[in-house]
């Protein structure tokens, strides 16, 4: 079946927002077996929206709408679209009911624009916004169908995955499986070049790589009756994968690096501390971004000066002056004093040049050390990273959260 | 003039990157006074490429096109663009020379698909790519003018502001002049509410606002001959902002609030130093992501545990016990003693509950409360925020540096 995606909305030709919503829906289209040949954004604006709304609906089984369902005369979508496949809004009494009794528990009257909310071809399936007014729906005629959703992301996303996908899986007749093996330690060229007769010979289940910063993201896919059919069509192509990829495979759930690193600190009842210098913050923050952290977190000193490194962490100002802030040697102190202060089991320590200033001869910009001490034991890791100085503390942070993963793996 | 958007790419329809390429040229094409009336996506289909390549040239004046400039048999843009333009496309000797001696200096020799990348029609303007190895190119014929430009958006960003930018300012007989106000402490539609007026009555400059986690920006933008005209005729305009929202600009320049803090401490010759509880590294990686920082910065303290707000901190234990972490006193305690501690000029303290567990009767998940101190005295402020975790952590780290912003502008 042939898909398309037609946005709706003046703020998205603008440049006012960048279409996320395309992007959403397409991720999850394309494995379902809909063919999707075009993704349109078109204004808030009668006479070019029906042409844009006749053109899919004539070219496409399927065409997807975001946006312009909001209560004001500037928003067309459900009227155009209705009208381009013979059909016609009227108010559904229960909607009706549903927006005055929201109204009256606030105690406000229901005016005539939201009665346009309320209002839907008969028979169209209506999807529940549970984060906003404005309600989506999926209307049919002939062999056509028009599935309408509101364009803000936090209404659209649970809206789609909660009640659109069971709507697709039963008009493609499939389900879908989809599972994600994260990459760190290899980029996405040498990723797919070492699985590259599994992708050339790929029908079901589907692999697809994803990239971002320093990581790889292989989103394995299979079309399915049920969950279970779905994990065994996908478990001999992730078995594959992974013994073709080793170690630098750290999820097959889907979880980040640091989550990865939270889920095996909690089951193993061991406590972390960090020390940053170059990274400042990004893993200490990374960390916290995860629910639960106080389990196994006990606190992260981001010791950007050298005063700071002697106060906090007792590094020698011996070693300071010899081999400087970025060393070996430092990164090594760190760590130590770190677990020795903290008391944490596991110390991880950064320290390097993220540029654009700074470096020297032996350790130019993006030369970085990690380390790591634990049980007695310190392991330091050094680093040659290139690019801007954002970039350089997002993958040197990756690197910190891999030594320690693979700590954790022993 | 009317122009158009079209981007080539089935990784773009499968959703496998999202379309930031059409979110940056259309916040371009729309102050020059382009009017900006679709944005299509299509993939590298011959026919498929055809009928939107047609479709767009008829009935637009300018057409953007993104990606498909590549030398493999798959990238069509270039050709199919030429075709529908009644142009036909050839070797241009200069940049068969280019390639050529490109790769001579590597050792390589020059393949068919080479040839490929060094053809244009003949009279095009060829834009050179400084991250990439395809060029674009600027092609007319009668009224009509497509630009093509390469699909990744580090080779497109600066192709685009180096190169398109002028032409496309010589065609519109117009330059660009924009600058951005910050703006935290007020949401969108209050700020919108404030100057509804200006936004009504708006010719040149314009005004258009965006939103991001906790802030607005309104981006000021005004068509002019030369960056002096433009600096005067946007001027009122600002002016007239500023005094009407007051001190919650934060900046006129387009500087985040790190940014301002940042400039702020630098010329005031003031250091800093930060102790965070729920934003948890969040305020310090803001700071640290900024070259240059080690002028004002000291050290951050991520006291998760109240360990390590003991320890590191010296907050009393009484106070944990009797007010717990959560609380006005232990925020106080932590600034006063990171002052302490670190003996920097400023320290900026933040705990709360981030969410989603935790929280008290008096204090629910949301609460947060920012300190600063400085030279003897301490600020408290309290804040109750909405939302998921990661977003109060966000919301409550622009209040931090709101906090130092206020204090450093006394």
């Amino acid at each position: 079946m042939i898909a398309e995606i037609v946005s709706v909305g003046t703020e998205l030709l603008m440049g006012q927002v960048v279409n996320t919503d395309a992007q959403f829906i397409a991720q999850r289209l394309a494995p379902l077996g809909f063919q999707v040949y075009y993704h349109t954004t078109v204004g808030d604006n009668v006479k070019r929206l029906t042409a844009v709304v006749h053109q899919a609906v004539e070219r496409s089984d399927v065409v997807v709408f975001t946006g312009g369902l909001g209560p004001t005369d500037d928003d067309l979508t459900k009227e155009t679209v209705a009208a381009a496949l013979g059909l016609t809004v009227e108010p559904i009494p229960e909607e009706v009911e549903r927006i005055k009794s929201y109204f009256e528990s606030r105690g406000y009257a229901m005016t005539p624009n939201n009665y346009k909310q309320a209002s839907f071809p008969k028979g169209s399936i209506i999807l529940k916004n549970d984060f906003g007014t404005a309600p989506g729906c999926i209307m049919s005629a002939a062999d056509k169908t028009a599935i309408l959703l509101p364009g803000p992301p936090r209404e659209l996303f649970p809206m789609f995955l909660n009640q659109v996908m069971p709507h697709l899986e039963r008009m493609s007749g499939n389900k879908l499986y989809s599972r994600e093996l994260r990459i760190f330690g290899m980029g996405e060229s040498s990723v797919t070049y070492q699985i590259r007769d599994i992708i050339e010979h790929q029908t079901n289940p589907t692999v697809a790589p994803y990239v971002k910063t320093g990581e790889v993201t292989l989103r394995v896919t299979a079309l399915c009756k049920d969950e279970d059919e779905g994990a065994a069509l996908a478990k001999p192509m992730i078995d594959e994968i992974v013994s073709r990829l080793g170690d630098i495979v750290y999820s097959t759930m889907g979880e980040s690096l640091p989550e990865t690193c939270a889920r095996m600190l909690t089951d193993d009842k061991m406590t972390l501390a960090v020390a940053e210098s170059c990274t400042g913050g990004l893993v200490t923050s990374q960390i916290v971004d995860i629910p639960g952290c106080s389990n196994f977190f006990k606190e992260g000193c981001v010791t950007y000066s050298n005063e700071a490194k002697m106060n906090r962490l007792g590094v020698s100002g011996e070693t300071l002056e010899r081999f400087g802030a970025v060393s070996e040697e430092c990164a090594r102190e760190m760590a130590e004093g770190l677990q020795k202060t903290s008391g944490a089991d596991y110390a991880l320590a950064t320290t390097g040049f993220a540029g654009p200033d700074g470096g020297t001869g032996d350790a130019p910009v993006g030369t970085v050390f990690v380390a790591l001490s634990h049980s007695g034991k310190t392991r330091v890791k050094r680093l040659n990273l290139h690019g801007e100085r954002a970039r350089i503390r997002e993958v040197a942070s990756l690197h910190a959260f891999d030594l320690l993963r693979r700590s954790l793996c022993e």
